[in-house]
């Protein structure tokens, strides 16, 4: 199997992964108030109209519309204030011909009124009277039953991420208790004989274990749950081992591997014999993060899981993670593939060349410049931890392009 | 105090809030891997260098580069090979002028050498003697000891949100523990007589309480903890004595107002009871979300806090969360204001009118249209709750503007 024969395209080489799998995670029920970030495992039908009662969306008066037409400044309509809305209960009474009520924003229409004059469109005569100075049309200031939401209506679809407003909705509507997709557990194993764990204390020649943790916060923010299976020898039985036990336990395989080409052959040798289909795509046309590898395996009796194989460079690892791992992450909880991602549009700073016939990301500081916001390219070798630190976000450039010159616009899409 | 006697452009009456707050939250230390999120109470200074040793970034020979120099494909410089750098280890040996030693990317420089060539412009001639095909400059595919950081350096400053990268910076210092602000403490307290509480049955007359599950999610993902007071009946001893448990026992109170001017006046003078200097701002310059109070408040013996009445429309509090309440939780963590937020750039759909003279804020949806993307403005009145459900952002129309045209491009804050 040697190494970066075909060089897919990211877009390409991710299709091809995800084509592979065919893998439901199972539902599970939670409290909507602890459901922030979920993922809805069935649409979600109103079982009730919103708002649930006609209601005024003014301080006024709850009149007959008919009983208003042609009144104005000079020719006011008069009509007799026969109630008050109570706020939070039914009115308990009708509102008839030539008759008004007040009521208060958000109070429940009287039955026979259909329309609400706003308080500032009217005069006290004495106590029990009011002249009306405009026209009010059926309807007007009021908000109808099911105007918002009908009953059964589809309000949240399958494979919504839940976000305060969707916790919002789905109070307003009752649901204490929501649908939604279990965690996807991500197994993340670190290979390379020079890793250490943090804790340890610096050695000549070893470097501390950056990629578990970068990828589990990553993987949390994603909405999976990060299962760290630690720091594995460089030796094919031992990975074999943590690899295959990672397949059972877990719904996705992060491997980032060492970053010498030993290392990486070791990885995707393992990685292949996990179970079929095996390693997909091995080598990436993108910088940073070539040296990845794509696989699906299938142990017996199990569905075909992703298993993928991160290069060791840290800014490599945190690149690919983006393009690869996350939306794998989407796609099993079944969010639909990414529509837009939360950019900064700004003018680059400086020239930036590029080699042409690869997609190219780099890490970029923002600051403000003379014409809004300037994206500053942070230069440095790849496997620099701290550029990725030093950076506000990540642009890219395509593949056609052999750079891009100073002043052009570009999007920076925001690191979180 | 009578409503919206001055109404103020919400930056100001922002400034206005937070210059009267005079309040620092307490640090506490947490585990790194559970930092995620967490704001920074101090710089984090790096106690040591990164890398920590010379390291290779290329699979090949390490060499003394004067050795190389005028060395080419013709006329190559022929080195004798003295030994292989073991990964994750000190070399224990030297490379003395003339040999070289194999190295692996991430490998150790041995002491003697100074570059590394790598293994593609090298040829072997026996086992013990390659060809070196291209010279190397001193230091070339080499990362020096404190390239990436350096020992002392201030690596993470104080009041940043801890991101993946930093997480995994961190790790790569070997600091397992950091100084963060304590969570602030968020205050919930919905008032009016006309909301309910999520479990209860609809009843006629009134409604469910969606602020307080939109608002304490809002504040969980901006970094602080939602203390729900629940649902406060209108009347003043009930809704002061509760307001003042809350002001004790929280770092920022919000008070959801009912709807109703009467209910919102109550609050407003609850508000302005509790504490000097009481309320700053009543009635901002935006839509919606004009009957906004924000007021700062010292108990006897206590610093000044920032509490907000905001309007019991839930888009409104939407919005106007999003104003005053996550900026005064930013204040609270330190965190600098913010620079950028994240939008995407899309073509106006539609013709959007607009009165001059106050902003106003519009949920929009996303859709792909011929150049780009297209924000089609959810119409509807401001008291739809799924409104904000079907949106995927919302745009600004600035004071200063009557409106916006079709085609026109609009920057869209994406909804989180």
């Amino acid at each position: 199997m040697p190494e970066f024969l075909h060089l897919l395209a990211p877009q390409l080489a991710l299709d091809r992964l995800l084509n592979h799998l065919d893998y439901q995670l199972q539902e599970e029920l939670v409290e909507t108030k602890q459901a922030l970030g979920r993922v809805t495992a069935a649409p979600i039908l109103a079982p009730h109209a919103l708002p649930s009662f006609d209601r005024s969306t003014v301080d006024g008066y709850a009149v007959c519309a008919a009983d208003t037409y042609g009144a104005s400044g000079s020719l006011p309509a008069y009509l007799k204030v026969t109630g008050e809305v109570p706020m939070g209960a039914a009115p308990g009474f009708q509102v008839k011909k030539v008759t008004c009520a007040l009521i208060h924003t958000g109070g429940m229409l009287p039955e026979g009124s259909d329309a609400v004059v706003m308080l500032e469109h009217t005069q006290p005569v004495h106590a029990q009277e009011i002249e009306i100075l405009r026209a009010v049309a059926v309807g007007e200031n009021v908000l109808q039953v099911g105007e918002d939401v009908e009953a059964g209506q589809e309000v949240i679809p399958k494979g919504a991420v839940l976000r305060p407003v969707e916790i919002g909705g789905l109070s307003a509507l009752g649901i204490t208790q929501v649908k939604v997709k279990r965690k996807p557990r991500v197994a993340i194993l670190s290979t390379g004989d020079e890793i250490l764990p943090i804790e340890a204390t610096i050695e000549p020649g070893k470097v501390r274990d950056v990629n578990s943790y970068t990828l589990s916060a990553l993987v949390e923010k994603a909405g999976g749950e990060a299962v760290p299976y630690g720091i594995i020898l460089d030796q094919v039985d031992i990975l074999a081992k943590n690899a295959a036990q990672a397949l059972q336990d877990c719904d996705l395989v992060v491997i980032t591997a060492g970053s010498s080409a030993s290392e990486r052959d070791l990885t995707a040798q393992v990685i292949d014999g996990l179970g079929k289909p095996g390693v997909l795509v091995h080598g990436v046309n993108v910088r940073p993060g070539k040296p990845t590898i794509l696989a699906a395996c299938a142990l017996p009796g199990q569905p075909t899981k992703a298993v993928i194989g991160l290069p060791g460079n840290p800014v490599s690892a945190f690149v690919i993670a983006g393009l690869f791992v996350l939306p794998v992450i989407r796609a099993l909880l079944g969010i639909p593939p990414v529509a837009y991602k939360p950019s900064v549009l700004a003018r680059l700073a400086t020239n930036l060349p590029s080699d042409a016939g690869r997609e190219d990301w780099i890490p970029v500081r923002l600051s403000t410049g003379p014409s809004g916001w300037e994206a500053e390219p942070i230069f440095g070798k790849s496997n620099l931890i701290f550029t990725l630190v030093r950076a506000d976000g990540l642009m890219c450039i395509p593949p056609d392009a052999t750079g891009i010159n100073i002043g052009e616009w570009v999007e920076v899409y925001l690191l979180e």
